[in-house]
C-alpha cells in the first residue's frame, strides 16, 4: 500500500523511471504523466488511464444504481472523485442478493498522513455504514521497510502502523466490523493464503507488473501475495475502495482469484489528490510543503496554503476583478471540491464567483484554510478517543476476534 | 531443506539441468557429478566439492579436537561420512569459553522418509547429547508446497510435516531442549526475521546460487530467507549438521549475518547414502526401488535389498572366491559402513572377508537386512511413541514454549 491510502512499492534502486508496462499495466507516457504502485507524475489524463489500466468508467446508469442500492448519494462519487471500476456490477449483484460483499482498503505507513491520505478511509467508512459489512484494512509495515526507499526501519514502520491506525480508526468505522491488518503483526494467520497466492504468481510476472529488478530484493519480489491476501479473507467479493494507482495488484489478482476458489475482486478507483504546490501527480508526504498533515496545527495550515497553495488567480487584485480566476489549476478550489466543501450549491457558488472576479484567491485560500481547520480539529478530537478503541479493531472486537481465530489458507 | 535431510530446491519448470553457478556454488560438471541443493547425480568428488563450495575439509587436527570437546567419537566422523565444514573450529571456540552454540537441521517434507534421510538426525541427537544444546528441526512445508516438483498440495507437505516429525523425534532428541519449526505454523513468530533476512538479499543473488528463472515463482524466491531465518534464532553461533547439498543457503546466511547482528553460521557437512541401485547420486524417494522406507516391513525390506542393491561382486559364486568382491562400488558394504554397522571391528573383518571372497555378496546383503531391519524395528518403536511426545516439541516442551513466546526480529 502505498503512502496515500494505497500500495507505494519501489525497491531501493529502483525509480519509477524504471517501469516496464510491456502488459499495458502501468503507464509511462509521451502526455507528460505516470501512474504506478509507488508515484504519480505529472497531469494525470484518467480516461487515458482508464483505457490503459483496461477498467470501466464510473458514470451513467451504473453510478445511478451504486446510488440507488446505497440509498445514498455521496459528493464524492457526484464529483467524480470515484471515478473509474472493476465489476462494481457485480459487486451490486451481490449486495443485492444478499451473497453480500466486504470492503479492503490500506495504508502504507511511511510516515505521518497527510489529508490527501485519509480522503479514502472516509469514503470507505462511508461504505461500511451504507452496506452494513465487514471492513479489513491492511498496514503494510513489511512492504515500507522493505522497499528500502526512505530507508526505514521496521522499528519506524511498526511505529506508524500505529500512529497512522489512529487516524484511520479516527474516519469512524465500526469497531465490531473492522479489523486492522497489521503485516508483520497478523502474518501468522495468512501465510498459508500469501503462499497459496505466491504459487500462482512468476518472477517475471511482478517484473512486469510492478517494474522490479534483479537488484529488486526478494522480500519485496515476494510482497506483492501479501497485498493480494486480504481480498481472499472471506469466500464472497471483496470490493477495494483504492486509488487507482493501487489497480495493478488487483488486476493480477483477477487473472488468480478464480484458481484459488476465490473471487475475482472488484475496486472502485479515486483520482489523486493535488499537492499543494501544483495542480499535477499527488500529495506526497516526502514533499512537505506540499502536504496539510493532519497534526498541522492552524497557523501551519494557514501559512502552508498562503504561501504554497497553487493559485488560478490572477497576477493583481485588479485583473482578477476583470478577468477572474482559473478553478481548473487552483489547489484551493480543487481541495474544496475534492473533498472540504461537500455542499454543492456552496462549491457551486464559489466556482462562479471565482471566475467571474468576485472572489479573490487570498479569500478562497481562507475559505480552504477555515474548512481544514474545522476538519483537523474534529479528525484530531476523534483520534484522541481512537487510542481508546485501538485495541477493539485489532484484538478486541467482533471481527477482530474471528479474524485472531482464523487460519487463512489452511 | 530436501527431502533428504536438507532443502531440494527448485521450481516448477526447472530440473537441477538449468543451474547457472556462476559463484561457484553448486556445481556442473564435466567430470560426471552435479550437486544442488534439489539433486545430486553422478559419482560426487567430495575433494573437488570442498574446493568448489569454498569448505574446508574436516579431517586432522580439527577432528582430533572436535572429539575431544565431545568427550567421545562417533563412527559418522571417524569414517569420514562427515567430511566437511564452515567455521566447526570457531564454534569449537564458543563451546570451550561457555559462549556456546546452538544446533539447527531441518527437513522438506515432501513425502515418507527413507533411511538415508533419517541418518543426520541420529547424528544431530547425538551432538545435542555431548553438547547439551537446544536444536531447532525446520520443516518446510512451505517450500515443497511452492516448488511445485510433485504436485504436493499444502495440505500434503504439512500432513508429511506430521509424519516426518515422528521419525525424527524418534532419533531420540531432548523434548525439553529441541523446538520443531513447521514453517507454516511458526511463521508468525518468525516473519520479522524473515523480511530482515529477505531485505538483504536481491533476485540476482538468488538466480546465480539456486539457478531460479524468471519463471520462479515469487514464493520460492522468497523462501531462502525463511531457510536461513533460524540460524538466527539465538545470538550465539549456529552449527549447521547437514548434507553438503544445502551448504549454498549457509553461505548466502554468512554473507548478511553480521549485518544483520547475528553470527555467521557453522556447518558441518555430509556425505550422500546412496541408493540402493547404484553406488553413485544419492538416494531419492521419488526412486522407490533405490529406497528403503522406514515404514519398509522386514519382508519388503529382504525383498528391495536382494533385488535392488548393486552388487560390488563377481557373476558367479566361483569368480567371487576367487577374485573376491569390491567393496568401493557394493551399496550393501556403502551402507554398513555409512551407518549400519557402527562397530569398526566388525566392519574391517567384513571388508576384508569381501575383498578375499569369502564373504559372499548375497551373505553381505543378509548382513545388511539384518542390520536394517534391526534398526528399523526400533525406530518404529520409538516413532510409536513419538506421538505421544509430539506436542513437547511443538507447543510444550521448555524449549517450545519459550518459542511461542518470541517474536524474532522484532
Amino acid at each position: 500500500m502505498s503512502e496515500d491510502g494505497a500500495a507505494a512499492l519501489g525497491t531501493g534502486s529502483n525509480s519509477g523511471r524504471d517501469v516496464e508496462s510491456p502488459n499495458g499495466i502501468g503507464t509511462e507516457t509521451k502526455a507528460g504523466f505516470e501512474v504506478t504502485p509507488w508515484s504519480v507524475e505529472g497531469e494525470v489524463d484518467y480516461e487515458r488511464l482508464i483505457r490503459e489500466f483496461g477498467t470501466s468508467s464510473l458514470d451513467g446508469n451504473l453510478l445511478e444504481r451504486l446510488r440507488r442500492v446505497l440509498g445514498e448519494d455521496h459528493f464524492l462519487l457526484r464529483r467524480g472523485i470515484f471515478f473509474s471500476h472493476r465489476d462494481l456490477d457485480l459487486a451490486l449483484d451481490d449486495v443485492e442478493s444478499g451473497r453480500g460483499v466486504f470492503l479492503y482498503t490500506g495504508r502504507g505507513p511511511s510516515g505521518p498522513m497527510h489529508v490527501g491520505h485519509i480522503i479514502p478511509f472516509y469514503f470507505t467508512k462511508w461504505l461500511q455504514d451504507k452496506l452494513g459489512t465487514n471492513v479489513y484494512i491492511q498496514l503494510t509495515d513489511d512492504e515500507k521497510f522493505l522497499e528500502r526507499r526512505r530507508g526505514l526501519s521496521l522499528e519506524d514502520t511498526r511505529k506508524w502502523s500505529y500512529e497512522n491506525a489512529l487516524d484511520i480508526i479516527a474516519a469512524g468505522f465500526d469497531p465490531e466490523r473492522t479489523f486492522i491488518v497489521q503485516d508483520t503483526e497478523y502474518m501468522g494467520n495468512m501465510y498459508p493464503l500469501v503462499i497459496r497466492i505466491a504459487s500462482k504468481l512468476t518472477f517475471n510476472t511482478v517484473k512486469a507488473v510492478f517494474g522490479f529488478t534483479g537488484e529488486t530484493n526478494i522480500g519485496m519480489a515476494f510482497y506483492p501475495a501479501v497485498q493480494i491476501a486480504p481480498t481472499m479473507f472471506e469466500r464472497r467479493r471483496c470490493l477495494i475502495p483504492a486509488a487507482i494507482d493501487q489497480d495493478p495488484y488487483w488486476r493480477i489478482q483477477r487473472d488468480i482469484a478464480e484458481d484459488l476458489g476465490f473471487h475475482k475482486t472488484a475496486a472502485i478507483h479515486s483520482k489523486f489528490v493535488p499537492p499543494l504546490t501544483g495542480p499535477a501527480g499527488k500529495m506526497s508526504a516526502s514533499s512537505p510543503e506540499g502536504a496539510i498533515y493532519l497534526t498541522d496545527d492552524p497557523a501551519t495550515v494557514r501559512r502552508k496554503v498562503m504561501k504554497y497553495a497553487f493559485s488560478g488567480g490572477q497576477p493583481t487584485v485588479e485583473l482578477h476583478r476583470r478577468y477572474g480566476g482559473n478553478p481548473d489549476v487552483d489547489v484551493a478550489f480543487q481541495w474544496l471540491y475534492m473533498f472540504f466543501e461537500p455542499d454543492d450549491s456552496r462549491m457551486e457558488k464559489i466556482r462562479q464567483d471565482y471566475i467571474s472576479g468576485a472572489l479573490l484567491s487570498g479569500e478562497l485560500k481562507e475559505m480552504l484554510v477555515d474548512r481544514l481547520n474545522s476538519f483537523l480539529e474534529a479528525h484530531r478530537e476523534a483520534r484522541e478517543r481512537a487510542k481508546e478503541t485501538y485495541h477493539l479493531f485489532v484484538h478486541d472486537g467482533a471481527l477482530a476476534k474471528d479474524m485472531l481465530s482464523k487460519r487463512h489458507g489452511i
